[in-house]
């Protein structure tokens, strides 16, 4: 039998909620109809809440996780600014790359693959650092930075985190840890399809926006016109994804009924079920125990066990997504989400007994 | 009675058919799922027949139509390069403004607003540029600029077209043209909602693209090893941002069964009999019959009436959005959409009797 549908336990997309496909496939409305607006300001209310900050500049980039990466660093960076970037990951190396195309001064600081960095390294790596860059989830190992002791300390820089698979998932705390910049993906903890990146600024971030940056498509200020203005103030910059951020909406609108730190525990209770269950199984986790994430778990292919021959099991037979590994790790490891409705009890019951069944255990 | 619907016929979003919406909330799939891979490459296929082109390169951007403009020039601008862009409305200057960011030394050939570009004028602009960029359908006016003029004695310059609003409602022949880069958005003639930008490029275009751009995001050589690759040789970029490109899918095979000539007919005729129907209305239309758009109807709002009052009324009384004008226009025209699913008889009819009844006419 063919799988029409899928169970998403790779690094993203996940599942999403039936409200949420609701939400997608209800009748279009105009990107400038007072309804949308209302959803619009709403879906930026609801943003605020999950991010747990009160910054106004808060909204959906019209463009999946890796636009808000872009985003970020466009509207932050000039030629020359010396920029400290934490690299334990693909997306750190990311974020290296991303700033160095727009001119900074790229600054790194690295620790291995499946290692969390040591905060006070990116603290004393530079005299005064215009940006510090860190991944707080990183999605290529599973594991956690810590970022709270960057707010702490960060002195004159400008604290710019990438929340994209930890926004949802695990504590996100904008305002408490001194975050500047913040952006997220849908399609990860907030269980909404991939297309939009939540951002947050901060007002100390806004004020040291670069003016007129090179990417128009991306300059915050213009598109803060069209989102933050009322009814009659709003100035039309590009065609808002509607469909998307009705969906959005809608999905941050589950999450805070359910209650933040309800969510947050529910991914903790899976996280630990599943990686509970993949010891059980003779499988090696990767990272610290203490840095691990449970809504990203990444896990070693065993020795002599054909890493893409399992996923296409798990897929064809049982309709299971999982993901391979990122990177230089593409074929050693398995990444397997639990991630917005995907952090469930059946999820993880169903992907340990297939797995077992695939790997004969 | 408050409309939970909406009867779209502003500058776009259009209504989508029920298939689309039907593809927007079918079960997720994974970016990088057999399943939807095959989805991808059939949409890039469909793409290639939408735009009359054999160009490999073609693919749907994960941003909207603007991010399309600013994918263009981002890969094609190198600090310094002249480049010649046509402005008779609001687009051509966006390109002017986008295209200066990425450093471009511009060139503005300017016709009035609602009048069309006289492309002699574009082609005599400057004796070496190295791109020549015009907006096909000003979606500010209405009106339509001649491009096929423009490939035949382009020289060596690179002709970079913006089709948002021509795509899908009039001709737009790449190949026949000699286009070498153009960019659509999915919610004006194809019938999708916003949030992807389809782009095509010449393997002329693509040999001068620029080698690792300002932009990560919009790098097309990165997002072309995803979208082109075969099975195991797609490189992760960014994750698709997958129900929109099955909405897009769907949409692009309903256009296709249709056939391209009925359906450049069936916007013909819709905005045919609205532009009648205005007049006989007692309105007057933007710009010369020559070159006005069936798809976008731009049509002065006559004196003493007010703007905003009358698209309210159509909005609350009868669910019917309309647009308003742009820019320095924003009060003085009314923009009436036909596209996609919106050129039809039922919309045209509808209003003509609404907007007489609001009018008094």
């Amino acid at each position: 039998m063919a799988y029409r549908d899928r169970v998403l336990m790779g690094p993203g997309p996940c599942n999403v909620s039936p409200e949420v496909s609701a939400a997608l496939a209800a009748p279009l409305l105009g990107h400038l109809d007072p309804e949308f607006l209302h959803v619009l300001d709403e879906t930026c209310s609801r943003l605020r809440q999950v991010f747990q900050t009160t910054n106004p500049l808060t909204l959906p980039l019209s463009a999946t996780g890796s636009g808000g990466m872009e985003a970020a660093f466009v509207n932050l960076v000039r030629p020359g600014d010396p920029v400290v970037v934490g690299i334990n990951g693909l997306f750190g190396e990311r974020m290296a790359e991303v700033a160095s195309r727009h001119g900074a001064d790229v600054v790194r600081v690295e620790a291995p693959w499946g290692e969390p960095l040591d905060p006070q390294r990116l603290l004393d790596a530079h005299r005064a650092p215009k940006v510090i860059a860190v991944v707080h989830a990183e999605t290529s190992t599973g594991v956690r930075n810590d970022v709270e002791p960057l707010g702490r300390s960060k002195g004159d820089a400008v604290l710019l985190v990438d929340c994209v698979t930890s926004l949802g998932g695990v504590e996100v705390d904008v305002d408490g840890w001194g975050v500047d910049v913040a952006y997220s993906g849908s399609q990860k903890c907030l269980g909404v399809p991939p297309g939009l990146a939540p951002i947050t600024v901060s007002p100390e971030g806004r004020r040291r926006l670069v003016q007129r940056p090179t990417s128009w498509y991306f300059d915050l200020d213009l598109i803060a016109r069209y989102v933050e203005g009322d009814g009659g103030g709003r100035t039309y910059h590009h065609t808002a994804p509607v469909a998307m951020v009705m969906a959005l909406h809608a999905g941050l609108g589950l999450l805070l009924d359910e209650g933040l730190a309800q969510v947050w525990q529910r991914h903790l209770d899976a996280g630990r079920a599943l990686q509970q269950g993949l010891e059980e199984l003779g499988l090696e986790l990767v990272g610290p125990p203490s840095h691990r994430l449970p809504q990203l778990t990444v896990v070693r292919v065993p020795d002599g066990v054909d890493s893409a021959a399992v996923r296409r099991q798990l897929l064809e037979r049982y309709g299971i997504e999982i993901g391979a590994g990122a990177g230089p790790w593409a074929s050693t490891v398995w990444r397997i989400g639990c991630m917005g409705p995907s952090a469930a009890s059946r999820h993880v019951a169903l992907l340990l007994a297939a797995l077992g069944e695939v790997l004969g255990r």
